[in-house]
């Protein structure tokens, strides 16, 4: 597989998985710039500006045209791209203006014929994405001092709305016909599934009943009664619309502590092979077993020792371990969400020298205050936090040779089961040790979940002695009965048990019902407090695949395969 | 309609509403133990033993036998009756033993065939109804001190060990084969849909990883074991099982602030005259307006002042205004949540004297710490509860003779919409005074919702300043202008305007599709923190109801169907 975002070409209608040997194209979410077929970035500074002007034949699928700046996921990996490269390409920008290329329209969201016209799990993965996008968005101010601004420079509805909601300011042109609005409840039978209703309460603080009326009032609400409800910042006419936007994005950018004159980095193409049966980074690998419903991921550890000082991070770039693994497994969580949805179990390992991933995690916490340092941890916190919300069973082992330290460690923490080796395998030779696993500064503090917790936190969730307990050992290797005691894996099985064991844990997986298995683990990966981020992935997603899958939306009657045929959708009216 | 609970027979798998006049009977949630068929209720000084003991044949419809202490509807609407009863007939109780009547089997939970049996929305009625009983007992202990003890003198499985971890404290007899089991995920393809899963982490804080193999082994886990997953407080020996209940109870209720010797009131039958167009109680009635889908509310003010001690309140019991006017309300919602789908928008108004319900209010508030009026308080507040979590769209008119104060104001406050009119009628007379709406103490903190914070504070999640303003004005009478201004009501428009605003606002909500409705709401209402509760209702219902509407469950190959016939479920392989 050679083509990337733009090239890639996968059928959101068809019903098996994607991915047979010399049949149907994977759905590629790599990207690049130069290849953007929707999207226009310019640099001038500390401020980007980022156009939206989705090319209406550059479908990601043939069967629907993309008018209005509507978009699809094809769109949706471009801009991802660019969040992306703004972080590490442009350390100097610090504001950036998110507008459209079109007359009179911001952006009119989600394409609805794409969606009437895709099976289930493309519009829930569909959504899934999106929603990590536009998190990656407001984590782009918080983490970084990159503050995005809209400037809708005429309407936007549904998605396109709920894009702006990500920035952390919103302006409208004020021209008595530009609105902003959320009409996916009175037009299509389904939710603002983007974030939406979650921002405009919980972000915006637009009052509940308002809120409500709102998201029913398909033609949206502009000017004044806008920003006095919250829905935005701010009116502005057309006449003063270009100086205004230009200086509330200097006032946000002089407010950012990014370094001036700092050079980026390139995020050079991944390397990356795929085919029917694996998918191989530099430093992830994934054998995909059809016949088990199981990808078998390792991620490996650094070849090297970590350098010594933040300017090798610099010189070796995207090169450097942690973000190179960080990009690969990144690529290789979306690739499987979405190419592979019969590979129902994940089982993840590790390969290398524990050592050494302590180190390069030293390296990057002792320089956190290096704008790239800071960049590459809070890109794999993004990346975790990827993982916490797939919906694929997370198995993790701790065999032989692993080194499930630091930050590998957290891939243990999100497994939603654990096994680590007791002692060794039979005939495993004299110098063989027995597999450890080591907490270190990683797992306290740098990457905490969508909760706001750390995966240690969430997992000791109201146990504050066994979270000491654990926290306590940070810098120790832990044998198997130690990390079991301690809670740090599941099950520590001998050499005897050990195959027996896995085998049973994986088989039985793929007995069960999948969804039954994603409700599960979407509510006992969440232990303790919400956040705006947990409650948009798991109240309202719920709530919205529920309406997704409901005849009322989906059916052939429903509001979602009617939209746009004249006729009224035949509602179910029964309340559920 | 004369027949009271165990009398009623609706029919779960009927498609239509129920409550055609002279046809199908509509569910009752009425009960009286003296007619119980389910439980045994002992009270012995401050200690009281409600034994379950299911009846076989007892079921609420026909067409399954409720074996191993299954339960339907019709067991858990005697349930609810005695925990209320619990708090208001028996004052002296102090501890409640949770057990069963059978040999060997604490509760196998929800009847499967039951379920299995079930249209979508009588499944999700279901559970709504049963989660809150079970939040009822927790908030028994927590604002009543009448703590629930769960004496498992065999094994509790699914909804059996969900109705448990309602309870303060878990005994599980220790015989080697009394275990406590979530079968739903490998048995039935659906998830412990009755707060099972939220419990377990949140509550119990059992380690996510254990939560997962706990949820996904059919059998379940007893003895130590389950000790040191926290899955119980205890295993006891059967020969000491008598014993250790017995002293548990007396130490649990050693440790309750209830009064002793206080003699309880009497929950005389409710005074409820039901047809298929009206449901009118002593204060609360309802007009079932089927063209439009709409349930035309009224809750009636007290029609005298309000008594001047809290000697009073006793002496009136069950005749109390706010008890009686709760009560009745309690009962009104569960009718038209369970026998009235289609009725999809609730319209509240209210009709009576604002000075009164202030008057009772401070009344109950100045007697806080007598017992029935602390009970009278929360009982509202979980009547309130219920109206927050109930799928119905809810419009409050404030027009003239309304009385939306302090208690009754949060009818409004709850309210997806509130409209209340600026001034008169044209032609209403020279003495007709224009509504008001009045905030008072009961607005302020006694009736949280489920999220911890009151109506208001949710109302203004975010925005201090407007709570501030708002609760300042608490005590004094709000014109329509002032209110809407302050943000208390959402609308107010004038005689002019007023049919036209409200009939739009009806008839629209009437257009909209039933489940992206239920779904808005379920998402508008609960601005900010979440909680235990709140969880259980969105997150892990939510994903219930997805998966209860999935083919591998309720699909005619899928789990839930295939349950007992010897048939492996077919599952859709694909994660979604």
């Amino acid at each position: 597989m050679t083509g990337q975002a733009g090239a890639a070409r996968p059928a959101p209608g068809a019903a098996g998985p994607a991915g047979q040997p010399g049949g149907v194209p994977f759905t590629d979410f790599r990207a690049d710039p130069s290849r953007y077929r929707h999207w226009r970035l310019e640099c001038d500074g500390p401020v980007a500006t980022l156009t939206m002007d989705v090319d209406e034949a550059g479908g990601l699928v043939p069967g629907y045209e993309l008018k209005l700046n509507s978009y699809d996921l094809g769109v949706d990996i471009e801009l991802y791209d660019a969040v992306q490269r703004l972080r590490f390409e442009h350390p100097e920008v610090r504001a950036v203006v998110l507008t459209s290329g079109k007359e009179k329209v911001f952006c009119a969201g989600a394409n609805i014929r794409m969606l009437a016209a895709s099976p289930h799990p493309w519009k829930v993965n569909f959504c899934k994405f999106t929603n990590e996008t536009r998190s990656g968005i407001e984590d782009a101010a918080l983490a970084s001092g990159q503050t995005w601004l809209a400037a809708l420079n005429g309407t936007a509805s549904g998605g396109g709305y709920e894009l702006a909601l990500a920035c952390e300011h919103i302006m409208l042109v004020d021209d008595r016909s530009s609105a902003v609005s959320l009409p996916e409840l009175p037009l299509l039978g389904v939710l603002p599934g983007t974030g939406g209703l979650t921002r405009v309460t919980d972000k915006r603080h637009v009052r509940r009943d308002l809120a409500d009326y709102f998201a029913t009032k398909a033609e949206g609400i502009g000017g004044r009664k806008a920003v006095a409800w919250r829905l935005v910042d701010e009116a502005v006419p057309r006449a003063r619309w270009e100086e205004t936007v230009a200086r509330r994005a200097a006032e946000l950018a002089g407010r950012s502590g990014r370094p001036s004159g700092a050079p980026g980095i390139e995020l050079t193409p991944l390397d990356k092979t795929r085919t029917g049966e694996q998918i191989r980074y530099r430093h992830v690998t994934a054998r995909l077993d059809r016949a088990r419903g199981v990808a078998e991921i390792t991620v490996g550890g650094p070849g090297e020792d970590a350098p010594a000082d933040a300017a090798a991070i610099h010189d070796q770039g995207a090169a450097f371990w942690t973000l190179a693994m960080t990009r690969e497994l990144d690529d290789l969580i979306l690739d499987l969400r979405t190419n592979e949805l019969e590979l129902g179990t994940w089982v993840i390992r590790t390969a290398g020298d524990a050592g050494r991933v302590l180190g390069y995690d030293r390296l990057l916490l002792r320089h956190a205050d290096d704008w790239l340092a800071n960049e590459i941890i809070h890109y794999l916190k993004r990346t975790l936090k990827r993982l916490d919300v797939t919906s694929r069973s997370l198995i993790a082992l701790a065999g032989p040779g692993s080194c499930f330290a630091g930050s590998l460690l957290e891939l243990a923490l999100a497994a939603d089961r654990s096994f680590q080796l007791s002692g060794v395998f039979e005939g495993a030779g004299p110098d063989a040790a027995p597999p450890v696993v080591h907490a270190g500064e990683m797992n306290l503090g740098p990457l905490p979940m969508g909760n706001g917790l750390t995966r240690l936190q969430t997992r000791f969730y109201g146990d504050q002695a066994g979270l000491a307990a654990a926290e306590k050992r940070a810098g120790e290797p832990l044998l198997a009965a130690d990390a079991e005691q301690l809670g740090l894996v599941t099950f520590a099985p001998d050499d005897i048990d050990w195959d027996e064991e896995v085998r049973i844990a994986i088989e039985e997986r793929a007995s069960f019902s999948p969804d039954a298995l994603t409700g599960m683990e979407a509510n006992c990966r969440f232990a303790g407090p919400e956040t705006l981020e947990t409650k948009i992935f798991g109240r309202l997603t719920a709530w919205q695949n529920w309406i997704f899958c409901r005849p009322s939306a989906s059916g052939p009657d429903g509001a979602l395969r009617r939209y746009g045929t004249g006729q009224r959708a035949d509602f179910d009216r029964k309340r559920v």
